[in-house]
Order: C-alpha cells, then sequence, then structure tokens
C-alpha cells in the first residue's frame, strides 16, 4: 500500500491528524530494565499500546536512537518493527538525511529496507539529487524540511523556503512527497498549503515548543481536512497519562478540524 | 588535541591534504569473508595500513554504513577504533546531521561519544540552534555544508552559500568550525576562502566527480598553504593499487601548493 493511502486510512478510521514523536530519552524513562534496548523498546511499546487508536502516525526521530550506539539503533528497529506488526499506523523515520545521490541512496536503502519505515524526512540543501533516491520508492512517503519550528529556521530558511515548497510540488511525480513546516509559523504555513495542494505535511511545534493548535489546523488541512500530521513528542511520551494526554491533542484538532 | 591541531599535524608530517573518503560498498569489495563486519572493516583496515603516511585525514560516509544495518555500524565503529588505536589521523565523520537544538545534542554524542570521530560534516539549513551543540565540543571539528560538489548545489545554495559562510566565520568561537566547499565550483571556492581566512575547507569532488585539482588547491588552500582537506573516495579505494593513487594525488597537490 501506498504512504498516503496508509496516511489516510490511519487519519480516517482514527479520526485524528495527531502523529506521536517516539523520542526516547534515557534520563526520562522508567527504569525497567538494565538492558538498554529493552528499556527503551518496552516504553515505546507501551506508548504504542495505549495509543494505536488515536494517532495517524508515529515519528522515532533517529537521533535519540543513534545517541546510544548500537543497542539504541537496534532498539529503533524493534520499535518499528513492533508497529508494523502490531498496528496500522504508517511509521515516519525522522532522519533529516541528504547527501550526494549515490549516498543518498545509500541513506534511503537504510530508511526504507534496514529500518523499514513508511517514511522518512530529509533535508533539502543539497538540492534535487539528494532526495530523488528517496523519492523513487514510490510506495514510501518523503517529507522534505521546508520551515522548521526552531528558531534558527530564521537563519537561512526565510529567503527558499517557499521556493523548496515549490520545487517539492514539481518534483512529486509519484505522490509520495510532503513537506515539514513547524507550526510555529502558521502564516507561512497557510503560504505553503496554497502551494502544495494536497500533498502531506508534516507538522512539529505544537506541544513543547508552543505552536498555536487552532491556527495550525486551520491553515495546515488540505481542503478536505486531510493532510496535516500534527506531531507532538515529549509532552505526551513522558505526560502522567500519555492516552489521555494524545486524545486531548486529538480531540483539540478536531474541534477547529470540523468547525 | 584540538581537531585543527591534528589536522595540522597530519599535514604538515604527511607534507599531504588528501584526505581519502572511506565510501563503503560491498559490490566492489574483494570477498575476502562471508561476515559483513569483517569485510568491511579487512578493506577498510588494508586501506589504512597503505596510506597512513599519506593524508591527512579519513572521511568515512556515514550512508554507507546505515545501509547494512547493524553490521554496518559496528563496521564503522571499529573501522574508527582502528584508525585512532593505530595512527595520528584525524577522522572526520560524514554525517551530514542537522535537527533542532535537543536533537542536534542527541547527533553530536553519537558522532563525538559513540563514534569517537574527530570531526563531523553538518547540514546548516535549520540554522544556528542546529549547529551549535556539534560546535559546543570545543576539540572536535564541525565543517558546515556550503556549497556541494553535485548539481543539486544550483537548487538552493545558489542564493545562501555566502551567507552560510559568513555566519559560520562569525559562529568560530572555539576555532573548531569548518566548511564544505566542492571542488567543481573553484571560483566560489575562491570567494569562500577570502571569507573564512584560516579556517578549514573540506573538498570533495577531485576524484570521480572531476573537479580540477590545480585550481582547488590554488583557490583552497590558505596563505600557508594548509587548511585544505582534499576528499578523493572511490577513485583512490577501488583502485588496483590504493597507495599508488594517493601518492599520485599527495603529488599532484603539493605541486600546485608549492609552485
Amino acid at each position: 500500500m501506498k504512504f498516503l493511502a496508509q496516511l489516510d486510512r490511519a487519519a480516517t478510521k482514527n479520526n485524528s491528524l495527531v502523529c506521536i514523536g517516539l523520542d526516547v530519552d534515557l534520563k526520562l524513562l522508567p527504569t525497567t530494565s538494565n538492558n538498554l534496548l529493552e528499556k527503551i523498546f518496552t516504553f515505546n511499546k507501551s506508548i504504542v499500546d495505549a495509543t494505536k487508536d488515536l494517532v495517524c502516525a508515529y515519528k522515532p526521530n533517529s537521533a535519540f536512537y543513534e545517541q546510544y550506539g548500537l543497542e539504541g539503533f537496534s532498539a529503533l528497529l524493534k520499535t518499528i518493527e513492533y508497529i508494523k506488526s502490531n498496528t496500522d499506523i504508517p511509521v515516519i523515520l525522522d532522519a533529516k538525511r541528504g547527501d550526494i545521490g549515490n549516498s543518498s541512496a545509500a541513506y534511503a536503502a537504510s530508511a526504507f529496507k534496514v529500518f523499514q519505515a513508511d517514511a522518512v524526512t530529509v533535508n533539502p540543501y543539497m538540492g534535487y539529487d539528494s532526495i530523488e533516491p528517496f523519492l523513487s520508492y514510490e510506495d514510501k512517503g518523503v517529507f522534505i524540511l521546508c520551515l522548521t519550528s526552531n528558531p534558527g529556521a530564521q537563519d537561512f530558511q526565510s529567503e527558499i523556503y517557499l521556493k523548496v515548497a515549490r520545487q517539492a510540488a514539481s518534483w512529486n511525480k509519484h505522490d509520495n512527497c510532503g513537506l515539514v513546516v513547524g507550526a510555529t509559523r502558521p502564516e507561512q504555513l497557510k503560504e505553503v498549503r496554497e502551494i502544495v495542494g494536497d500533498m502531506p505535511i508534516l507538522i512539529p511545534g505544537v506541544g513543547a515548543q508552543g505552536g498555536d493548535v487552532a491556527l495550525t489546523v486551520k491553515n495546515g488541512v488540505n481542503k478536505k481536512g486531510l493532510r496535516a500530521v500534527i506531531n507532538s513528542s515529549r509532552a505526551i511520551i513522558y505526560a502522567k497519562e500519555p492516552r489521555v494526554e494524545a486524545q486531548k491533542l486529538r480531540d483539540l484538532i478536531n474541534e477547529h478540524r470540523n468547525g
């Protein structure tokens, strides 16, 4: 099944645009085991089990696993495998990769063949030939960084994000390309939505980073109220009751989505 | 020892600006073993043993290891460990990472603490707070992508590479920041060298990608004929005699460097 179909199916079935970011931080995990791999996997499993009827996607950020070396990579592999075997929810590997053609082909093989992700985030700085190897996996999704949620987005992105959005729209030959736009930039999110039509937009920044949910939904969805993938990581996974927090965010989003 | 001191020491001792890119490709490796880790490590070890008196740096590209999953990561770990235990040559991990602050901190921990690299390449698209966590390791080197050697460099970089160079120069508070400029852009390399003074410039693209060596050297070095790190990957490592090819490139560079 193609990524967009997977995403739409999960969003419709669970009536949800919520994506949960699985950003593991050992300092914040309960001490369930001395084994690093088990500790991380058990935590992620508990989040997935508690929320799989409330979300449209899961998004593990590769950085948080890489910092724990081989055990971290193993935990990432096992987490994605678990999600794919036990749910219908697509997995977006947040890896922000990008390199010259043959190196990007290797990164794409890692994301899609080794880790079995359904979609990946990529960095546009190196241009088309750095992104094409990802896009050539027609069944997989590719979210290109456009305008990110952090302060540094103003350093270089502000000059080129509209060009990135336009180019991404022109590169979307297999209907598998999306963009990343931070919830902290609602006006620009609106501009980008106008440029990219029905392409999916991954939107981080509504949780700990403080983006406004109402504006994010209003400006982020397509005409059918879909294709916005609104991510929250630590505000959900490190909450006392992750399920309750996920439900709250889903309902808050739907309030603005429907009315 | 700080990265720049390591780099200058190796460049001076070996009278070389050559960096060898350890871009492993199983299809091109001799069949020494059925064990993937051993096969990759044995190959890399043979390159390092044959060239360690001819180079100023080694540059494994993370992509080529990641595509082989856990065994690939293990081979990368073991390769870097071998170089650090058996040579004085610094290791630049070509990872092109970059994310919001706390995620970049995790990537920096991976590069510098898990993999023990001496320097890393990073992507500037997400701005200062995505790069600062790397720069905060004062003894480690950080090469920021500026103008890359591939065709896609013209898509977005051409509008902002000079700004990236100027910002990088202003961010270089710990004297540990460098840039990446492709050998396929000799005129722009000259501009960047003028902006960044003595900062190191990592220059890929003279081998298989066809950059001109004479112009690269002339425009890439600082006033002392140093701080250009001229990378060649497959043209050396998959040559019949890697040592001979490395020596040829070193000598060709030195011809233009000294005259």
